[in-house]
């Protein structure tokens, strides 16, 4: 059994957060999901309602899995130093660190990314790389993995990735029946990034 | 400005709600999205977190477009009467009635698809069409419009249908836009259903 952290904070991208849980809720004798914040209670989200945090960041609880959104509220986040120096002591434990769109902002920021391979939203990929060193950034990729981390482009992206995640831990057929589940047609291929040149018009 | 009810009830499936809800986000000014159960508080998802209901059914207010997931918990909510009278009533003010996935067992449950066409999650197809009467079910699409009421297949069909609504309210642009910053490859024919002979084998 696989502990998930499901990070949130306010303004989280909804869709960032939950299209990659729905993918993992499908095995819960595989993957436990949690979702963490600042403090437990309601954490609103980016246009949408408040999801309610399970467990704090204080709490001394390890994950093997962390999932990092993105969305207006990493504006904010990136400079959160709870939030930075526990993301960066939990991906040094996990077996896989994953981000979202504009989560890979946060990861960066933590220092996870340092010297890595990594993707990020294309409409925002220029201002996170701008706002960011150290971090090989992708502009074409749906998904990047370098080692055990994971960053996938903007909010749906975040499917597919979390999909490849689910292959890694559990096998294809595994991956294969999620997409089945959810109805769900899958990019498999982590280079077929159709949103590629969405940002290029800076 | 339309006023949108996200239907919660206990175990609903997370990206039933979530996947709709982010594409209707990108236009803050032509949707409010409200939260609305039996009563507001936390309400936990199928295999996730709690989200908040910001409104409950007995608050008396009006919505312009109803959003109704499924998920294991239908399996309860369809003999709720309250939801089930608040849905029928609702129903018959709202512009749009939308369902994903089980969903539609609610509105069907609820007299709302009474002598219209509608379709489902496809692995519970024959369970959803055995327990209804009066529905036109239709077991290939990826969504189906009947007048004012969009009924989706499982899961991720909902974005491709909210995806719809959108083009119906504001536009193609708009509902091509949402699919752009939310890095989604839309399906955009209802009559597109790859997962149609998936609920076959029973």
């Amino acid at each position: 059994m696989r502990k998930i952290a499901a990070v949130i904070f306010p303004d989280f991208e909804m869709l960032d957060l939950y299209g990659p849980l729905e993918m993992f809720s499908f095995f819960p004798k595989a993957f436990e999901i949690r979702t963490v914040s600042t403090a437990a209670g309601p954490v609103k989200a980016s246009g949408g309602p408040s999801t309610v945090a399970e467990e704090a960041f204080g709490d001394g609880v390890d994950y093997d899995i962390l999932l990092v959104p993105g969305g207006r509220g990493t504006r904010i986040a990136h400079s959160d130093e709870t939030l930075l120096s526990w993301l960066k002591d939990q991906a040094s434990k996990a077996e896989y660190t994953t981000s979202v769109c504009t989560g890979s902002l946060l990861l960066a920021k933590a220092g996870v990314l340092e010297g890595r391979r990594a993707t990020t939203n294309k409409l925002a990929f220029d201002k996170v790389a701008d706002q960011t060193d150290g971090v090989d950034w992708h502009r074409k990729a749906r998904w990047v993995k370098d080692g055990s981390i994971y960053t996938s482009s903007g909010v749906s992206a975040g499917m597919d990735m979390a999909l490849a995640v689910i292959e890694d831990c559990l096998g294809p057929k595994a991956a294969q029946d999620a997409a089945t589940y959810a109805e769900y047609i899958r990019n498999p291929d982590p280079d077929n990034d159709p949103f590629a040149a969405t940002g290029e018009t800076k």
